[in-house]
């Protein structure tokens, strides 16, 4: 029998959400009485903002049409979408990003995971932790499973650590965060920066809450960061921010300036070796939905989706102003769609005890690493009813 | 700086649509009278099945519905694409293939690109030669650069190669085939998966373009080959058979009897290696692309894509005889778009050739590989007016 690559064997049984609508299932059947409330799984719930709909009607129109029908696209992604994404997700911000250094695909987890392929085994990789589980998993089915730091994410330095200690080659962020809703400020992505430039370190910056983001001191690239287009890599998405998430839509920012070396010492356009993987490997973003992507760049896409963030924000508001009712430390919940609590108590058990006398679903921090045992996430995307019979159930029973 | 990975340095530059591209341009600047017509690249030109299109509409129009808005989607494709896989592609074939066994993607060149990270770098991987080039850079990009078996399709064999005689683990197989249009019998299967029952392989079998085979003696899935389900995986696309290039949707079937090794000698299912794969670095395929894939397996899509295939066989039909009648011995063109050609000389020279003649562009075979040299591919993916001016004027002028 061929041979398995034995990496995978390293790999963490995944059980967080199997387990979650196990015991959901268990609590059902016990109260059907109850209308149970989700807050758990990061998924939007509202549908598309119209200029998204309109440009996916208008773009299946095409495909029906002899004359406008499209096959293959451009690996890379359209010029429709790429040039969109530059004008306004980047030059308003002063950043200086070309259409050559966007990679438009269907989605950032597969970006994200697939991006340490570039990059030697070898590599040390840093991670926060808590963590989206996909960087650590990737990097240990490349083989990396004794290279990775962890970032402590801790009350006292509000869930955003400090640079490591030691040397990495490559370095996690996520802001504003998965799962804990904090926000880097200014300041401190510039020790981020300057940690990579000092060390010679490539940023894995993931930015797909960057829609939530209200306070206008917080910086919503890292390329905002001087330096960091020598050693930043960016991935963004439309999925919290336009409510793409079963639509599939996302880019990876590279600018030319990032480098890698060989043993040699030769030197690499990380850019150049991300366009070989892309152009091997994947085969474009679906048409249609590209079309829609752009269509929220609109003037009228923009009013749609910023009101979508709102909603959602506003939910996130009811949250974390009844989660400080109750006495309980939180971060996130502003500029960001989640809200971390410490539970004072292990996370699974926080979880039954709020399942059991409210009927509502939240996700055990456990599930995103050790540094998240003791608190649950709570996420906003929910219509703004059932957010606000969860909160008063929250804190009626508990 | 990160130290790349350095297999990507073995990998061969890809200039061949690059420098098609560029002699082209040349000879439009040089001919702005003469309409170029494309013959080259594989990628359909109709627009999409009503059936699809309708269901696009339908699809869209649900997620503007609050009621009806979806998000994450299973990352494994949702139950009614893969119950109607199974209902429609295996089990009219006599073929015992479950959903479990499914898992719908954004295209086969992801799935076929990215198999191969389930298995050990040690592993040898034999790949038909000519070839479609991404199952060779993917396993140079993976560390297999000296572990790969090429073999040869020669006018002697059909352009179906027999079976290794040395020993390989991963067997990459293409039928019809991509570049050479060849199909293999029934009993040419039944010996490749007798090599792989016998040295404990495992087949990745490519069967992008089933829908263009109208002989009924021709077998349209690796699994109607008893003992496949042991040693085979198959990948199936909607590109070639519904025109989805431009949309993106393909599957993944793997049997649960599959299974690989590690190197204590437990054995584990590949599909669940699989499954921890596709659900740690994608996240679905988009949602009104799998309503549309589902569409043409309703009886007017059936209808529909038959009809399309039908089209293009029809291309192939009037570039075979063209090219007979002109001498050339040739491969392909019937149960196939792909017509391959002993060009008699090199394969660019014979491209150049053409196209200064003629304003038609074929792809140069070597292209595909060194067994490629001296053939050219001439693709039936054309509006029929285009491919009969094409063979009109390849007839006059070569």
């Amino acid at each position: 029998m061929p041979k398995i690559n034995e990496h995978f064997t390293r790999l963490s049984k995944s059980y967080l959400f199997v387990e979650i609508a196990k015991r959901v299932r268990m609590w059902e059947e016990a109260h059907s009485d109850t209308e149970i409330i989700k807050l758990g799984i990061g998924d939007v719930t509202r549908p598309l903002p119209p200029s998204a709909i309109q440009a996916l009607h208008g773009a299946t129109d095409e495909m029906a049409d002899p004359a406008r029908f499209r096959g293959y696209g451009p690996e890379q992604g359209y010029d429709f979408l790429r040039n969109a994404i530059v004008a306004h997700d980047y030059e308003p911000r002063g950043v200086t990003i070309s259409a050559e250094d966007i990679f438009v695909s269907d989605g950032s987890k597969c970006d994200t995971g697939n991006f340490q392929e570039l990059f030697a085994v070898d590599q040390t990789v840093a991670v926060p932790d808590p963590v989206y589980p996909v960087y650590v998993d990737t990097n240990i089915m490349a083989g990396r499973h004794d290279r990775i730091v962890y970032m402590k994410g801790t009350p006292d330095n509000g869930f955003v650590s400090p640079p490591p200690n030691e040397h990495v080659d490559l370095l996690y962020l996520c802001f504003p965060n998965n799962p804990t809703g904090a926000t880097a400020t200014r300041s401190q992505l510039e020790q981020y920066v300057q940690y990579a430039l000092d060390h010679d370190a490539l940023i894995l910056f993931y930015a797909a809450y960057v829609e939530f983001i209200r306070d206008p001191d917080i910086p919503r690239s890292i390329f905002e960061i001087p330096g960091a287009e020598r050693c930043a890599v960016e991935f963004r998405s439309f999925s919290k921010t336009a409510g793409f998430t079963g639509l599939r839509c996302a880019y990876t920012v590279i600018p030319p300036t990032v480098t890698a070396t060989d043993s040699t010492g030769t030197t690499y356009s990380v850019r150049d070796l991300w366009a070989r993987r892309h152009s091997t490997k994947f085969n474009g973003a679906s048409y249609p939905v590209q079309r829609a992507a752009a269509a929220v760049y609109s003037p009228q896409g923009a009013v749609e989706i910023r009101e979508l963030a709102d909603y959602y924000l506003g939910n996130a508001e009811i949250i974390r102003q009844g989660i400080d009712s109750l006495g309980f430390d939180s971060v996130g919940g502003t500029n960001s769609p989640y809200i971390w609590v410490n539970a004072g108590r292990p996370s699974w058990d926080f979880f039954d005890e709020i399942l059991n006398r409210t009927g509502v679903v939240i996700t055990p921090g456990a599930g995103f690493g050790a540094g998240g045992e003791g608190f649950i996430r709570i996420s906003a995307f929910n219509d703004r009813e059932k957010v606000k019979v969860a909160m008063d159930r929250i804190k009626k029973y508990l």
